[in-house]
């Protein structure tokens, strides 16, 4: 494997430690605060490991892989990894490095394609990589991400290797069963959580799992970090649905109404457009369906969901998975590192960005 | 791993026994008619392993990744590999046929992203994977080929699993390179085989040099192949440049001049370009820049090739790397097998399809 000589660019510890804090709210993070510097360290170390892979012998590659990865956002993973880990009782999360960089690369590598296809400008507050670097370089970057990803993940035994895939698998599914309910509200609450459970949960709760499993512990507490992982999943998807609408387009770093002007049924839109009256029910569809929306379009979808209870009964629902999510726990040592996984499920309901 | 309960649609064995004949040619496949049937069985065999692997619970997923592989074309790195492994002395092909399954599929999964790169229509005489799915559903199957090639891969030691990593790393490097000189015929011959080496030789070196580190073999034979399969890859890719202009677009199974329409600098076009006049070589410097070329450009373009000397000595320089894959072969014990891949290499720079 190609590697620099060099340090590779990595995260500032400093604002790492904020971007902790502000994943996990103030108050939060002021509470765990004798957890969290090995948590950031981990989280930093994490960074480095990912951004060494990324070395290949021509620069451009190496530039616009570690400007996919740059643009990482909330770092939910390496953190959920790392916590997990020393959860489950280990003195240092050295061994998992390889792991979760492995992940994070998946999950970057799909969000890389994603913005290929769906036309994105704009990727947390910074153009996108087909914006910057073009479409030909972003999907071969794409597949550099996961190449690497499973270069990394050959450290580990057959079976985590294979979660790896069949999580990549599911993705991949998640993408194709998307693309076929475009614009089609009659897709259902079913077709959505399928979706769901692919696109966004499968990966973390594949990555969860494999900790459990390096860690060689029973099938109970592998399940239950894999439970774990798929309902936090959901509940962070759900969240996002609800700021696709109602959030601040400046923390999201993201215009908003992506998921509508791109027909993708949300749990947000399908509750509105299941709470309406006939009428506006069938003018809430045609808007929906519209392959080119204006920005009065999606103002007026908008508008048509304010008259529901929408807003409301979806945030109820992200509760009810974080609230799985923290329930799944119980097989796990109690302490302050589920403590923080704990918070970390709430957080997934309650971000705002 | 989700795998049909029923057997997936496999290749006749009747017509990859036509489609081995024609690779290698009749009078060779006479001479060399005793070893052909267990090597048509390997190469069925290894068709049904990666036929099983794509089954998905998306029956369109199911048939996209099935699409893409089912042009799978002369099936050359089946066969080297099912020969290679013969030549080393295996009874049966059965160890290899995952690896083999999976370097075909990485392989099947750089060209749909190709198609999608290049705005391809056809690939081997049938509309190509984002013209028959559309763009979206192209780039996620060759994601899944990917992960499916990586889940084959899982089962080999992870020496090997790096090889096939490193081999794919390349081709995203090629890509990457290639990408930088298109339109441009100063870069040069060096360049155009640093692109060669990377895109096309690369991962047939990995391929067969997997084959020798899985049959446990000392360095000198594992070097012996890779060396062989580098020099096969660019004698292949040399006669790929000379097709592009020279071939039959029917037996191609694609439109002739499409290197010369995306500007890739072929080793014919370089040569031809180096030994015009002053005059010519400003016209076809013009002509090759062209953004979008016309017919009568293409054919101009054929017209100053022919001005010079470049087919003969492009067809002979693909003729030395031929040479060089047999004589890479020393090492290899002699026998049907080791004559067989001296063949296929001479097959490499000989063939019209």
């Amino acid at each position: 494997m190609t590697e620099s000589p060099r340090s590779p660019p990595g995260v500032e510890a400093a604002s790492l430690d904020a971007l902790v804090a502000q994943t996990l709210g103030a108050a939060t993070a002021a509470e765990l605060s004798t957890v969290l510097p090995p948590l950031v360290r981990d989280v930093a170390d994490i960074d480095w490991r990912l951004n060494q892979v990324l070395g290949s012998t021509y620069a451009q590659l190496t530039e616009a892989a570690r400007y996919a990865c740059s643009t990482g956002g909330k770092r939910v993973r390496p953190l959920l990894m790392a916590a997990a880990h020393r959860a489950l009782g280990a003195e240092s999360t050295g061994p998992i490095h390889s792991l979760a960089a492995a992940f994070q690369l998946i999950h970057t590598a799909t969000l890389v394609h994603d913005d290929v296809i769906d036309h994105s400008e704009t990727r947390r507050g910074r153009p996108s990589m087909p914006r910057t670097f073009g479409m030909p370089l972003a999907i071969v970057t794409g597949d550099y991400l996961f190449v690497r990803a499973f270069e990394l993940a050959a450290d580990y035994p057959k079976s985590i290797i294979l979660r790896c895939g069949e999580a990549c698998a599911d993705l991949v599914e998640g993408e194709v069963i998307q693309e076929a309910s475009r614009f089609d509200l009659s897709s259902g609450r079913e077709h959505y959580f399928r979706v769901v459970e692919r696109k966004t949960a499968a990966i973390i709760a594949a990555a969860l799992a494999s900790v459990a499993e390096f860690c060689e512990k029973s099938a109970v507490v592998i399940n239950a970090l894999e439970m774990y992982g798929k309902a936090l999943g959901i509940a962070f998807q759900i969240r996002d649905d609800l700021l696709d609408v109602y959030g601040d387009p400046d923390l999201l770093g993201k215009p908003l109404f992506t998921d509508l002007r791109e027909g993708n049924p949300t749990l947000l839109s399908l509750a509105a457009y299941s709470q309406l009256d006939a009428r506006h029910q069938s003018e809430f569809e045609s808007l929906f369906q519209l392959r080119r929306k204006r920005t009065k379009h999606l103002l007026r979808l908008k508008e048509l969901t304010d008259l529901t209870d929408a807003a409301t009964t979806v945030a109820a629902e992200a509760t009810t998975w974080t609230d799985r999510a923290v329930r799944s726990l119980d097989p796990i040592p109690e302490g302050p590192y589920r403590q923080l996984l704990e918070r970390l499920a709430h957080g997934a309901a309650e971000r705002r960005f």
